[in-house]
């Protein structure tokens, strides 16, 4: 290791030369460089941290927003070897062209996806796909935290399933569809920003993607259920020992979380090792070769390209389980206390309107609404209440039947009502309720939290 | 069976005389006789009719209200038989002192209780013991249907299970105490009508008692494991075969409800059988010798003086079931389709102020408030948001530990707050969160239903 020299200047070729195929590794932030060669071993994040050697560090911490803090940037300091030449500096940085872009091997994507952020890709379903039961897998809505890992035709993937005593099993994907027996369930994910721009717009500003409502989708899955690997693998999955707590997942690309093990071993909580959507094997964006589907959780437990499977008596440590995915009261800021929110499990009940439609008829014009509606837990939607008047008046809508496979009711269900002209007013609204008789709260600033997570406040949506 | 002879008149003395011991069954409304005794054995509910010949069917049919309705008194004009002799009438009905009090034999209450009707006996608990974690015996809310039943010291009660074959296995008390492994559970009961007087103020006038805040108790629990007695009898608790849907259970005074086969038979539900309540046997009030427990639904499933559990491909028949504990949307009037809407299972999240106490300090003088807060399905309360000014702004109560036993959040959970007097406006506001994120509806009239079922919109109370 080179002895840290402030007046030392390095060219960015000579830092390119310090990769993950060298044997000693440089990155660098805004003009100074690091040798973390020592450090690596240390890296909370595991080997992650390998794809930036060479490089930047900066895109990567954009995306692993827990780096953005005073301690990370002290442990960095002190593996400072010096600065970037001047020569290689445009306005004191590193040119753009000359930081990797980690989302370069990114699938091509449908264009008809509504784009949040192109790298890394969030993008919701577009509205006309919003009204199919079985959202097709080009347009079903992508939440990615971090680039597309490229596993090529997933032959060389594999699943290691590690038990509490640290012992260890290994599956390809074709072990998994050889020797299990195969399962498919319609499960709707719905990512917990979904709905934030309501939030926003009814109470005050939210952090993170202003997603309308087209961040959720539902698809049939197909793949081997989580409880007969753990029972492969010992765990007597009707008990489990007291000191098993959690299923901990991590996928290739670097992002990680984990569930309770009730709901990992539940016969009938169908958290499934998915090979398939919709009949055919996952596309890239949605997890190919293999990724979880924990139906009734938030979509963020349904960890993609997942090649890890930890069983444990703590959460995942990982950024996604300790602070993104968790609710917070109206009355904190920006600094609240994260160990004491729980993270996000099941989601509550949700519903949104998808479509307004003029209809002229014989006898009287109409407008007819569409749209869906959802409940976590597995819990069916038995009711669908729809005001024409901002209130005044409600009625039901139709609750279209479905087909939906699985213990419980995974899927969204989707809903229908027709108004005479003559009944609107100005301004619908959509509330809908669980079969545990769960509803959605009437309004959004009371249910303020400044991550805008689970916003489930009535949607509101101007008659035509 | 006597001719009808419409001229015929009856004295009360002889009517009297075709009682439950004689051999033909005589029953009499307002003043007019019917020999019923070709018409018992088609009877829908059963032998409970006994209890009601040799005299009048009106108090029964006042706490049977399914009897109210026009084919019913076809079916009973088709008995008819004559008239009561004038003699015998005062102000043309037969005198009150000469119709049976089916509540005669109630026990004894403590005066605390905040009594709704005496008979049957409903009544709250009072707001010093809802302070308590465990509610004493003598002081949890009653909720009775119909008559207590005399059972004397238990000793001949017995539980009958009936499966889809016919098969019965029959216990008694002592049986299932000496056969059995005992388990304890701490639950919450809560009256689907608790909270009721608060939709009626917030939004309409509501059918049914109007329960303020103590239609909620918490007890401990002790019994046996329904799912331990349906593995004894001989069903694949872990995989019932499809055709068993529903557990039904019948109460010694003709009360009758269903639950899920899954919660029925689920490792965690910890649905039992009890015989004790705060470790004494249970009192006759809560359903001695033996009731059911079905902790995170609603109260109307906990069944006692059980004696009877029976596997069914159906929910059971009683109106508890078919008719009274669901709810409808705020467009449905008092003729709802009830079939349609699905019977309370699992409860939505609720929470209510208990007490407000002014407290006057060294610094500043204080308000205090303590409450309660509960979800279904066992799902724990992560949070409760108070506002001390109508809702302007929102703070996080405490929430009190307790050491609630079983294998889910089955107890309430108690919070308290205190606030600086200049903080406090006029109205105090209360809202639960529980760890599915569900949380409860801001208002009465969009999520009124005639029943008044399940109200859980925001408690509002006056600050002193």
């Amino acid at each position: 290791m080179d002895a840290a020299t402030p007046d030392r200047r390095l060219r960015l070729s000579e830092i390119h030369e310090h990769n993950r195929d060298s044997g000693s590794y440089w990155v660098y932030r805004g003009d100074r460089v690091y040798d973390i060669t020592d450090w690596i071993p240390s890296h909370p994040g595991g080997d992650v941290i390998l794809r930036a050697v060479g490089g930047s560090v900066e895109p990567y911490w954009n995306i692993f927003s827990i780096h953005q803090k005073q301690e990370v940037l002290d442990i960095l300091e002190q593996y400072f070897i010096g600065k970037i030449d001047p020569r290689d500096l445009v306005d004191g940085r590193a040119p753009a062209g000359q930081i990797d872009d980690p989302f370069k091997s990114d699938p091509e994507r449908d264009v008809g996806l509504k784009v949040l952020t192109p790298r890394p890709c969030n993008a919701e379903t577009p509205t006309r796909d919003l009204a199919s039961f079985i959202t097709p897998d080009r347009t079903f809505y992508v939440r990615n935290h971090l680039w597309v890992p490229d596993l090529g035709k997933g032959e060389k993937h594999r699943l290691t399933i590690e038990m509490m005593d640290g012992s260890e099993v290994e599956y390809s994907v074709a072990d998994l569809r050889d020797k299990f027996t195969a399962h498919t369930i319609t499960a709707t994910l719905q990512c917990s920003g979904n709905r934030r721009a309501h939030m926003t717009a009814g109470a005050r500003q939210t952090n993170g993607l202003q997603w309308g409502v087209g961040g959720i989708s539902n698809a049939e899955w197909t793949g081997v259920l989580l409880r007969d690997l753990l029972a492969a693998a010992g765990l007597p999955v009707d008990d489990p020992p007291d000191d098993v707590k959690h299923a901990l997942f991590a996928g290739a690309e670097a992002y990680g979380a984990s569930i309770p093990i009730e709901k990992a071993t539940d016969r009938r909580g169908d958290v499934l090792l998915a090979y398939e959507m919709n009949g055919k094997p996952l596309s890239r964006d949605h997890g190919f070769p293999l990724r979880v589907i924990v139906p009734g959780h938030v979509a963020a437990r349904s960890v993609k390209w997942v090649n890890k499977i930890t069983l444990s008596g703590e959460e995942s440590t990982s950024q996604w389980q300790r602070r993104d995915y968790k609710c917070f009261g109206p009355n904190e800021g920006k600094s609240p206390d994260w160990d004491a929110a729980v993270s996000i499990q099941e989601v509550p009940v949700q519903s949104a309107v998808t479509s307004v439609d003029e209809v002229y008829g014989l006898e009287e014009d109409a407008v007819v609404l569409q749209g869906y509606a959802f409940s976590g837990g597995g819990r069916r939607i038995v009711r669908v209440d729809v005001s024409p008047d901002n209130g005044k008046t409600w009625q039901q809508a139709q609750i279209l039947e479905n087909d939906a496979k699985g213990h419980k009711a995974w899927a969204w269900s989707h809903w229908r009502i027709a108004f005479a002209k003559h009944e609107v007013d100005k301004v619908f609204l959509v509330k809908a309720v669980d079969e545990s008789y769960n509803t959605q709260p009437d309004s959004f600033e009371p249910h303020y939290n400044f991550k805008g997570n689970l916003t489930s406040g009535w949607h509101r949506v101007s008659a035509p």
